[in-house]
């Protein structure tokens, strides 16, 4: 096919790669010292796969904060937004297969050219510290190690880089944003809130009621479970409580806003209606990028346990237990995991009306 | 929580799930003839697990059936169908993963209670059957065994419900409908179809042109490519005709009508279109389905291959060889697959009319 | 093929699989109460398969202890042991995998029948926990859930068949012993451990040296790494040291007797040796089932916080919250995953002996 | 650590994994065009990654060749070998899950560039046909497209560079020369295919009293399964037969020579001695890399015809069914597949002779 202006330009898979450059990029420390350690091109060629992968996440994440920040987003943005966290989600399944074929080197293997890597180390890779920036890691939830900050192993330039990245508006941010801008609080009138909360005192009375004219329970058993309800009673109104929430943000026990939660929360409750269809997806991108990280933290971290050991530094914390503990301090959206807890049963749910039930719909007909 | 009643049932997790059932049918045949083989419980503990499964692939595509028969189907029912779909594909998935569990039983522990079996194989697994059958693999599709009809390993009675579920109407057959129902064809006066052939004309003459122009090219190059353009345009005539598409329809070529396949190019092709997401993540799965049960049959060929060999039966063709080519013969959704070879770039898409492309998006304001 | 008697019995798949039993064990609760919730088959059928495959597992961990405990062990034993082993880490592997297809129920959706299984839990698979105990977990080393004892959601029976599971006799107890019997303390008069601590010495000399002769490090940089040589001199010391072991053992920081210690760090590092091979597979068996396990137990957690979120209930910690941290705290093979912080490169390891390295090779000649 | 020289030389992460190379090499001809398509980078990345990949699988069999070839193959080369491929075939299940993340592009999203790489193919990857002549794919054997020779998409030197790979020696015949050399066809007197053929008479010889004596079956059935005996009958004898194996390999329908087919089958028979376990391992490696290349090439050939559909090109066969048929006419360890045609139940094995038994065991104990 033609390009552009209609010229042609053949081109040879090689050079369209530019394999010259990557094949060309395995240098074996052991080898140029003249003690060849077979397992070193393992080494090298799974970090750089680790990082072509990385730079591929990173130009996604790029591209999706570009949607929400520079666009009116439309459904159409919401859609390719998606499409882009699912890829995301798959090349980190990926990273995470890739641990077992790392693990196919076993310590031994390790230790012949370790000491040649010195002190070089994963916690150096500037791709990894953006796409937490990206996705909107902040700075003082990370763990520090040795009592160093995170980025101090980089030189000046780059620790700039990432904090502009940081500052100039992470994923979490933009989702909140357009969470925030969604009108989902007060449809025509609707009062979702209120309504939701009038749902849930009703199913907690229904549950105690139940309890009470039970037959198959011991009275001991009554007591406590009708203490559990109160308990998940106190719990929602505290939940449902928009000065709650600005204090739990306040102290740094929540991140997400109170609009956004509560947007958040009615998406994932009324997500059969077709327009919500695709906010769900995004919602639940969020958590699956999550979750992958994790798993990829503890595969991670069990992979230095069996190279390394244990072994305490003269900082007081091995390798192994920074990175297992990492696995869940650096978590980013778990108050999009948390909306699981407000869920109530389908059954229970306040029915909308009937003129925004129309609004969230497709008017989609051969003749209209 | 109470149950709609508002009684409560309590219940243990060994009898919700009916483990004394489940736990209790695993008897191995080389066991009870006092020669124990140590692999017989993995081969039937694999077998049971296929099952189970085959058990929930039906449940879903039974639902999405009935979505598509007896509903309307509006955009909720198809996030719906999606939704199903794709855990349809996540358990073949695990299916094919499964075969290296089974893997790890070596041929000569199979011998060692293979002869026990005889002759139970997994031709005769019902639901398998079954499953093809709501998929929609017509009989006449399917490659014979040694000249004996797919289902003569049943009993008449399962054998007619096969067909019953057959003809009761499959996943290829509700899709096809429901894309003839569409009203992609003439939009509002649009003729989508007189465009696209447009456009199509127009991308190849003005690639024509480029070949020509080109000082890149021999002229013998030139030639080899303004063929290729040439047969390309041939293609595409003969694609979008309808009265050849009936005609490939009647010698069997091909199976999906010329409304349907016309409809599902343009989802393909405007899938950008809000309302259009949904509709395209639909045919996905018909493609997902059909890829990873080919994958399944290879792999599940190359295990038979690895456990009995290529032997050579008296019926003139062996284990491995047909499983090996039910892989492809037995693809269903092939006319989706080859939607492919239809589209044409972004840039050369005619562009939609405004007043299409407004019926082709949500219509969602907060003041609206 | 004949059985043993000669006699042939014919059986169908269907019966052989018991499938009549196996496919009719899924009641919906939510159907029963004639509220059908479509998710629920998902939610028995997934549960039903890991019991399938735990049953799996529990007949492949009995098998290897059987041949650990009342066989002597040869080498043929091992590798018995060792396909054993593997075929349960690929269960594992599928068991993880198999969240994901779990994953596509949404909170919502298992909101829906949720109510009905109450108080039915995961922790009251029995068959888990006896592979728990299998495996070697202690009683003591448990997380308790609200203070309550881990088997107190069973039956007495079945409190009691667990404890006797573990008292027979766990993985860890007869690798340990296998360990200890093994002659690799002092072969024909070669110390091993006197030659590992003087090679360990010696190469830790030969590094202090070579930071006190760098012409590249500054003189604040050589002051650190030579403290942090000292520090790993004092942990060999205290490795390699028997009192020192027992103490650890006493105060319950370590579990791995120092024979079997020693024994395990020597075929880890002469790994190379013929007859070392399988008992090297073995020992990597374990840990790859601790790291599965691992895995397995932070992806359930994620699963849980998805579907219930992070409600703290009235015992004062959350289901996810339980289930994350057992991840770390059930590890069993803990020590085996240390040795690697004893390990040295090859490069300084003590050579062998000439007899001890004949010892260790096959005798594999034709006319022998 | 310090190095060999005792010299420290200090490296950072970046500069080791020359990321500089790595992260430069990703040029997007839609960009250079200033029509950006979103995922061309994908495209460039993930064939990158596949390039590094087939860089790590050339190195491992490149030395695993080198084991074979210019030493002498002990049981700890076995062992070591055993290992190398086993990380190719962690490798290559890599490649295959990596199809996943490409077929996160639509056939749309493809066409936004592919007229750029015109006529840049991933059949020009030399490094692919490199693997394919390290494992010993004959020229002869390939299957043609359209009339052309595989490797006349490459330079003369790069032709011929993979014709001398090919003769230099691969990895079919260094594992068909290691086995000719095993000394298992007479051992110590005792005749391996004599007792061998005399076994398979036995056997077949009770199945047919068996077939005849049975209750349970028809006239018609004992007819036909007495037939199938007596083929199988034909199949042993005309296996374990040198001369008709001769001239099936003069007539190119088997390739593995008389003598190497006889050790595989005697390793695959009597793998539960010791001493065979590393060779049985190594055998199964081979069927693993070909059953994982098949896996790979059909879904490599599903990828093709999902993203350009099923066309058919002047040269009458479209890419698709191009790579579908490959992905079992390029099958290189067949013969070692069939393999499994020839065993015969444990219980009807030849009995080992007491001192060739002791031969195949190691001699291993503390006081030798």
């Amino acid at each position: 096919m033609a390009n552009k202006d209609g010229k042609y330009t053949t081109i040879h898979y090689q050079q369209y790669l530019e394999l010259e450059k990557i094949l060309s990029a395995q240098t074996l420390r052991s080898e140029q010292l003249q003690t060849p350690a077979h397992e070193e091109m393992l080494f090298i060629v799974t970090h750089q796969v680790y990082e072509l992968w990385f730079k591929q996440i990173i130009h996604e994440l790029r591209s999706v904060l570009e949607l929400f920040k520079t666009q009116i987003v439309g459904e159409g943005n919401i859609g390719t937004a998606v499409s882009r966290l699912q890829r995301v989600e798959e090349i980190l399944k990926l990273l995470i297969a890739q641990i077992g074929v790392m693990e196919t080197m076993t310590p031994l293997d390790f230790l012949d050219f370790r000491g040649y890597l010195f002190p070089a180390s994963g916690f150096q890779s500037f791709q990894f510290r953006a796409i937490e920036c990206l996705l909107g890691l902040p700075n003082q939830q990370r763990l520090t190690y040795h009592n160093t900050k995170y980025n101090s192993v980089f030189p000046q330039e780059q620790q700039d880089e990432l904090d502009k990245i940081y500052a100039d508006g992470t994923l979490f941010e933009v989702i909140e944003e357009w969470l925030e801008r969604t009108p989902f609080l007060k449809l025509n009138g609707f009062d979702f809130v209120a309504k939701y909360r009038q749902a849930v005192q009703q199913m907690l009375q229904q549950e105690s009621e139940a309890i009470q004219a039970s037959e198959y329970l011991t009275e001991k058993e009554k007591a406590m479970r009708t203490s559990m309800v109160g308990s998940t009673d106190t719990y929602f109104q505290s939940i449902l409580n928009q000065k709650m929430h600005e204090q739990l943000l306040a102290e740094g026990k929540k991140r997400l806003s109170y609009e956004a939660t509560v947007a958040a929360l009615f998406i994932n409750l009324y997500r059969d209606e077709p327009v919500l269809h695709l906010p769900f997806c995004l919602l639940m991108n969020l958590i699956d990028i999550d979750d992958l990280l994790t798993t990829w933290r503890t595969r991670h971290a069990q992979m230095v346990l069996r190279m390394l050991g244990n072994k305490v530094g003269t900082g007081g914390s091995s390798g192994h237990d920074y990175l297992a503990k990492t696995a869940r301090q650096h978590q980013i959206f778990t108050d999009f995991h948390n909306i699981s807890t407000l869920l109530i049963p389908r059954s229970s749910l306040p029915k909308l009306p009937k003129d925004i039930k129309a609004q969230l719909s497709f008017h989609f007909t051969a003749d209209s």
